[in-house]
């Protein structure tokens, strides 16, 4: 298959890479032009342009951002839509708001382009080992086509449903549960700092307890160092709590614990943590409740 | 060892009965008289109120539903703790505040005894199986004297400190992070019933993902259905995160996320279905945004 992909970043680089090592002719672009010289090594195409790395292809995959690259990468000046030859599908891996996928899909059927809505989770050691989880929405013929490049990167797709949104939908979800569960995680080992409990002690007794979390094994330990290696930023989840509670406000849904996690990455990130490790979201209640970090 | 045991409820009973398997000489009170025929017939001793079943204790064992029965069992009219041996050790295995375990034991300091505040987690199926996990704070050597009997009915007996208080505040903090876990869980669960994406989907997609949680896994079934079996009540949870809010209200801690999560409790509980199990909670998200179940 011939395969335009655009954004190499830390997903989308890995991502590209195993779309070639599975036979499919792929064509990168990404605006740092080393990230397209680090795909012509391992075996990729250099597009020198959004528009040149559609034109030809077969599938269209663009793993950017957020919904406004997408939207600016396809319909912006120089945008790749315009160089998509007839009937070729394009793949929106990014995260973005389910009404964002649903306006791309249909500004693209304008086109005559079809678009799978079409999330990954797993993150970058998932897309290494292409065992990424797409949590896709879009005609089942889209992706029948899609599949053999799918399964390059992933160990699990998911098609949720014919309609454009469900895909951006599901991930939504993952990602509100992901940001509550960071702030819980924050909130309850603050509350055993505070008390004087050990945190290694706390750690490990939730860890076999109805408390746990995929979360607080992930991020648990991190809470517990004072400056941890960024693993994914406070501000990622200003953001991706941002989506869920645009679309909320989108739908007229109230989200009340989405709401109250927001406020507390709203809270480190304006404390001049946005860069921090998302663990350290515990900065937040530490101011809130002028309390500084105990040692364990 | 001669313990009492007073509380032969849905977690004392099982309890107790393993004491007794242990080779233990158990005396056990409950206020319903059939449960302490119960523990009779496998093998305890009955004792005729909570005071006889203090008298010649090495081991006191209150498994009692919250901090007030504590209290009361131990020094209400006719209460246990006139009856105890000097020196005997009481084990306060109820879920209460850290504030009432510290004022329990210091107490029963006034009157020669050493308390351990040690309460449990792992349900009835724990219970059971003797696979209780036990939270316990208190003296080193009050722990080492209750050991045999611990080991009786928990897997796992973690020591975090020697001041009373502490082990309650493991169990509040396990409790917290249950409660918003299962909020979050009905939150993220009524957001995907509104945009229409199958609910067996999604929880198939958040099992394998980062938002998973022990609770998702739990629950999250029985959300999907309309009137599940009862495992454990929506009032629990107004219980459990009272527990956590009068505490952070006694040291004056703000807990947004345990707040949050306390209002969608009590909202359930105030339609009518605080006897309901704990996953509908999500019947609160209904009631907020005025949507009906979405059948998968």
């Amino acid at each position: 298959m011939r395969i335009g992909f655009i954004g190499l970043g830390a997903m989308g680089a890995p991502m590209a890479a195993r779309l070639v090592a599975a036979g499919h002719a792929v064509h990168g672009f990404d605006v740092r032009p080393a990230a397209v010289q680090a795909l012509v090594a391992r075996g990729g195409q250099a597009a020198a342009s959004a528009r040149d790395a559609a034109s030809a292809a077969d599938l269209l995959w663009l793993m950017v951002v957020n919904g406004e690259q997408a939207e600016s990468v396809l319909f912006g000046d120089g945008g790749s839509a315009a160089g998509l030859p007839p009937g070729a599908l394009v793949v929106a891996a990014c995260t973005q708001a389910p009404a964002q996928a649903q306006a791309l899909a249909v500004r693209l059927a304008g086109g005559g382009h079809v678009m799978l809505d079409a999330p990954v989770s797993g993150g970058v050691a998932g897309a290494q080992a292409g065992a990424l989880t797409i949590m896709c929405s879009g005609p089942d013929a889209a992706l029948m086509r899609a599949r053999p490049a799918f399964e390059a990167v992933a160990k699990r797709i998911f098609h949720i449903g014919t309609e454009a949104g469900l895909g951006s939908t599901a991930k939504m979800i993952n990602q509100l549960l992901c940001g509550v569960h960071i702030a819980a995680a924050a909130e309850a080992m603050h509350v055993a700092e505070c008390a004087g409990v050990p945190l290694a002690t706390m750690h490990e007794i939730i860890s076999v307890s109805a408390g746990n979390s995929w979360m607080w094994g992930d991020r648990g330990p991190r809470m517990m160092q004072d400056d941890p290696p960024v693993s994914s930023a406070v501000d990622i989840f200003v953001k991706d709590l941002g989506i869920v509670l645009d679309q909320g406000k989108r739908v007229r849904q109230g989200l009340p614990l989405a709401a109250a996690a927001m406020q507390m990455f709203l809270a480190a990130s304006g404390q001049g943590h946005g860069a921090a490790d998302d663990s350290q979201v515990i900065r937040a209640y530490r101011g809130l409740n002028g309390k500084a970090a105990r040692k364990a």
